[in-house]
């Protein structure tokens, strides 16, 4: 299956952390694109909603990117920079909020129709809670799965792909692990809401992706978009692929073909000190070589999960990684 | 509600780590009865299949818990301590292990009959795996399912409780959080599976116990069953309730109440170098104390959670544990 | 020994994070020090250099400051939100922001000395790295001791305390736990360089605050400031003290206590959704609670901790917290 | 500078856990020396006391070693599984045990001696503490560090290497991470007391081991020997190396040389359910496999670290690891 690379647009821009306003000058989206469409095997783009697609220029995106030869993968409505988000957005206390973060979506949502663009990644940052004895756990994720239910509705030519991340901005997030998440895309009752693996976000939830694609196949085949990147496994560092793990990244893209996902791969960094292009660019290189080892040993890889010897998977990782 | 306090019979005597065969000295089962019906406020037992009860000991197992006017309250058959299972029970790559995990699960579950005991408490540990590449999470996911949805319809009448756990003794376990082992419970097609919950072992997995009661409310009302423990949150160190932690006991025990919990309140403990009935007498004492204190403050902590509000959170927790 | 309680100035205004740019608006520090003061039992302010204080306000804030009848507990040089440090101060690879790092310090110390404050709390954020294979890991350290050692020696009226932190913002920092921190305070050969403890921080670093602080008495007694705050031990968090954990705190204020620490009592929170004030002003409360505590049981502390029965602890602790 | 290789002899056996007294049959020590003497590259084996070694068997010991060609590298006094030192060796409350500690590492130094082995590596796992106010840190350190200063003394020609880990079979040890345990070494005065580095317990505790291998040069050149394995960075999951990380061994092999260390490097694994030979082989064929890259790659990677560029560390890794 031909993989097809995209690339989150702010990726190549924002470098704000809680300190630091930004370690770099920041270009507009227009800028930020050119940079995009130079990264080698890119075809696709990610949009987040409001900073990067707007009504206002919603078809000159669209021309900018025909014109440079770019999708529109996914757009990602802004439900975490905006402050009005600031205790949560679809399970927000505050039914004005819940009722603006419907609206909200909608907008995007025909935007997405308008660029041709299928899938809306849904990233809820700000819906969880810091403090125990703060929420009201029950209620919060009744509304959060009716709003979903209700875009899914609404919206049954466009996939609702959830992005789950355990934690941070709160100290937990309510879509956190993927099971959780899949369990809310059963709720709904609709086939079109399924799940956004971001691969840094399952490292922090001490998830094994190569699994957690399992289960998204199994809970009805919902694994509808990936993010990629790597981290020391404690936070969300959106590193480049490959710099800390190796072997899981071969497994994660050995899974995604058992699986039959035929999904963008797309690249989800926070290149703060780094060339955001380059950076990006070297994860795509390092996923390109991870698929070439894993479809090269497509057949040892499926004798050895079979065979339960971490010996033999060694022996073989050494061999694979040494290009003996 | 009137809370029923427990104990796993083993607590009171394994102390056993990978490095020390034992720390202290074991009695065998009778004796670590007459031990646990001295702890003030236990009123059940949990006995480990095979350690404690076999069909060889039943009838005399029946007798000494009704002289000590002890109910019992789960069996949880041995999968983990048992050498067959190193590398599964359910799940396990050879089909004779599998099929010997049925079969023994079925003598525990006709001694659960015979002893009038309604839970079977599966705390599969060794199903998981250690090492990348070298599990088919699908296959693995698939065996385990349809044992379980077999033992479920076989014994109607009993009701299966998994025991979930992120790790240990496999670095990764397949029922490792609340949210994929109801996945797995959902999928049996079975309402006599349900969940476990050990709270040492949602602290090790990220989990707010109050939001996973609440995930097992709003999956088919499937919390079964309750282990009670503290730790340093980063492994299940099993230690006394209320040591390391507070306000989450606090918070679990008003979610038990609102989602209408009416089981057991069951101590697992390994009190490796502490008198271990004290030891477990404790964590009843304290449960006994943070549960008057939500019971008390029912009204407020209702409001606290529909407010959002940390302040007003924390000035309440002061006045609640100061006692003023 | 009565304790002092002070309070970090930027903590009441800014609330950013890598995704918002502030959930709440932000006086300026003359503002925000209005604020401050009417916190009940704050006699001190923390000033982050830059942000609050540079040598044209200097005046000013010292009247300004002394007109609230607020003391200045510490200068914090903004080594950490100017991008100029975006790869480190004092140990940056490029000679000119290292020499840069020393000239913008001198000018904190001399304000400090004009302010009579006496004590420069050192947060070198941006020193560490994010990748492995990017750093020289001596070199860096060597430059970090060495510029440290020359500020010692330039002010040896002023304290220098060293604040560490095992990440954030960079993914690994040079100063990370108190032990390293300490090992770089002795190497510099000045009895006026010492440690700042962060309770955030420790919690992170997997650290028992208790025993870092008796690490730091036995390193020549080199505990020179305190922040407090509160997390959920996997992130600095900056929470209200007392709403995760409890024991933790009056074991830190019984071991400063033993080790005869007398300095401030700080508090260091980012209440991104609470009123700062309200925020702050509780952590400070639970800490009075928690101080009254175990002043008022100190004997039985003392044998507690000659004892190691965590039975007798755990009976303790209950009988303590339950005011009985 | 030439590899010398090693093994810690009851890796090969033992493989007991918590739950499970052992997965596989354990043949004793001879039987295991007859294994290890099989594995390629091993020319060393570090014995554990009392379990490998003991006053009646140290002359066939030798004998059997000498036969097989191989060096007794370390040993090990069994300060972890004897019940004796449940709370603690060194350290432990109770004066007989502290004294009993002293009498039977003597009794191992003078075995040592016999052997012509010169490494104590010192792992007191029990001396710790589980619970918060349960420790008098400060006496227990005060104890530990006399104790070793006293041994240093006594036997000056051997080198007392501790290990430090975290935690396990502790909640909290005392000698938990390098800065830590440099602190104690520094203190006893001694230059014959150093560190052993276990990468699987650098790696839980959040050390980057090139930085800890920097530390411990800059501490008096400490660093006197290396245990490895991989793990999830959790937990010390004692598995092969490579089959998690791999960047961070090339850098750890890197500093090793850029140190000067010229110890063995000791596999220290627990292959639960592998062939524990085949297990501890594969990591030294990894480690040979990083050795040799970053070894060629020298001059690279001393401009790399300079640089502090991770897209150019990437690429590098990139085309390194390809082995283009």
């Amino acid at each position: 299956m031909k993989r097809k690379y995209s690339v989150i647009l702010g990726n190549l821009g924002n470098t704000r952390d809680r300190f630091c306003t930004g370690y770099k000058e920041n270009p507009d989206s227009f800028g930020l694109l050119k940079r995009a469409a130079k990264i080698p095997h890119v075809e696709g783009i990610e949009l987040v909603g409001t900073w990067d697609i707007r009504p206002d220029n919603a078809k000159q995106m669209k021309h900018t990117l025909a014109d440079l030869g770019l999708k529109c993968v996914s757009i990602i409505p802004d439900l975490f920079a905006d402050k009005r988000f600031w205790k949560g957005s679809y399970s927000a206390p505050d039914a004005k909020v819940r009722r603006y973060s419907l609206d909200y979506t909608r907008q995007m949502c025909d935007i997405a129709g308008d660029m041709g663009c299928r899938t809306m990644n849904i990233w809820p940052g700000q819906d969880g809670y810091d403090y125990l004895l703060c929420a009201d756990y029950e209620r919060a994720r009744e509304w959060f799965c009716t709003a979903i239910a209700k875009l899914a509705r609404e919206y049954p030519k466009l996939r609702f792909a959830l992005e789950y991340k355990p934690k941070e901005p709160r100290t937990h997030s309510y879509l956190a692990r993927m099971a959780d998440t899949l369990l809310m895309a059963q709720e709904t009752g609709c086939t079109n809401v399924g799940i956004t693996i971001d691969t840094g976000h399952a490292f922090v939830a001490g998830e094994v992706v190569g699994e957690a694609i399992v289960l998204a196949k199994r809970a009805g085949d919902r694994l509808f978009h990936m993010h990629f990147n790597d981290n020391h496994a404690a936070w969300d560092d959106d590193m480049i692929v490959g710099t800390v793990h190796s072997v899981c990244f071969v497994e994660t893209l050995y899974w995604l073909d058992r699986c039959g996902y035929n999904g963008w791969l797309s690249m989800d960094q926070y290149p703060y000190r780094e060339d955001a292009a380059d950076a990006i660019g070297e994860s795509i290189l390092w996923l390109r070589h991870f698929d070439r080892l894993q479809q090269k040993h497509r057949k040892e890889i499926d004798q050895l999960i079979q065979a339960n010897d971490a010996v033999a998977t060694s022996r073989f990782l050494r061999k694979m990684f040494a290009a003996i």
